[in-house]
């Protein structure tokens, strides 16, 4: 095929993270981004890089993490995703490939992001279940939860809630557009949705939300965390396996 | 303790059986009634054998699996539970612990019993759902499934709807009390409550419906295959992944 052009794809992907270190391809432990790498170089006979609109941590798992491709190919869109689910391993799916203009940049063309985080919130977490949600014991108190939800959403500094706040970012400023909650039987599902995210802040937001619930905390008090702009042992990082990456918007 | 006496109880177990061998001990692979005579003898430092309702094969999974044991234990039945929950692995929870009288049966005392059978119908199935539901790719006619459920309601020798036709068996006439399917989303959930099942009776008559709903055999002649009484290649079983043993009623 020498007629073939680089052309750019935007690929949205599903994937379990319970048997990744995380969607960024790093040394120790396999990644999501290594896969679709591997067998995207792999069906096309060339490198082919993945970018990702962001990354997600280990354990973590996504309904609609979108990534960008810059390649050459004879097949087209839905040529590729077929070619690709039926290679990759049945935890990571390719639920879209469309042609894209070639400025499309996952990363820095996404308007928006949601991110879904759920809690099992009984004594017993069903057995089918327990890869996919955290388990919180004791009640929690949903409506002071989504009081600090409320106080949250907006435009802020976010410091307080990045996990390593020595690591170098231009800014901790974030919007977050939408912050609910939900209760159906005993899971709670948390959807925030932002302009982007710092370094496991979703999973800072949950574990605030969480003491919250628990009573650890004041609701009211989420003004002073936001103020002092420095993590501490007052917001603890959720565990990864309640989050899903669910949705990017361009 | 020496004033403890033998008494029985009942209880209820919910597993993902993805990673065991089915729920009865058998000399290849680990099952999950090896797991819970395991930690019920170490808990109680004697020997516990656990009756079980019925099996269940290798990859099925359990909402409400019961059991009964007969055991001499100092421990109330909420302390039961919660000592073997705290040894369980996760993917075995018991749900509940409640004192019978000494001739209760989990698998004779049962009256009726309630299966779920799930299918994903469309191309790609979730990775998160992947090791609950059963894959059907083509378009389901899920009306013409529910006839032949109808038609297999009731009483009748369900003998072609049996694994092995040639296992000595008292009767294979069963009653079929209901047999619904809904669909929502691309989910299909096919519920059927009976008096009790064959083996792999309840993967055959899913597989029997999936082969109606895709247009392979019509739904009026499942009343030919009732009176051929002998199974063969038109019933497949369907894979133990989409099955759940739902609810045992006493």
């Amino acid at each position: 095929m020498n007629d073939t052009k680089i052309r750019s794809y935007r690929i949205t992907v599903a994937y379990d993270g319970t048997a990744y270190a995380g969607w960024q391809i790093q040394p120790n432990g396999l990644t999501v981004q290594e896969v679709l790498e591997r067998e995207f170089s792999a069906i096309l006979s060339a490198s082919v890089k993945v970018h990702g609109s962001g990354r997600t941590d280990q354990g973590v798992h996504a309904r609609g993490q979108v990534a960008h491709v810059k390649i050459k190919s004879g097949m087209n869109a839905v040529q590729l995703r077929r070619a690709m689910n039926s290679r990759l391993p049945d935890d990571i799916r390719i639920l879209a490939v469309r042609g894209v203009a070639g400025d499309f940049h996952a990363r820095k063309s996404a308007l928006s992001k949601e991110y879904r985080y759920f809690i099992w919130n009984s004594e017993i977490v069903p057995p089918c279940e327990r890869l996919y949600v955290a388990h919180v014991r004791n009640p929690l108190d949903i409506n002071a939860m989504q009081r600090a939800a409320d106080i949250l959403s907006g435009e802020h500094d976010f410091a307080s809630f990045m996990a390593n706040p020595n690591r170098h970012v231009p800014s901790t400023v974030r919007t977050v557009f939408s912050f609910n909650l939900k209760k159906h039987g005993h899971k709670i599902t948390i959807s925030v949705v932002g302009s982007g995210f710092l370094y496991k802040m979703v999973r800072g937001l949950a574990g605030w939300l969480i003491r919250v619930g628990s009573g650890a905390a004041d609701a009211e008090s989420t003004s002073d965390l936001l103020t002092g702009a420095k993590r501490t042992a007052n917001v603890p990082t959720a565990p990864g396996r309640g989050l899903f990456l669910w949705k990017v918007t361009y």
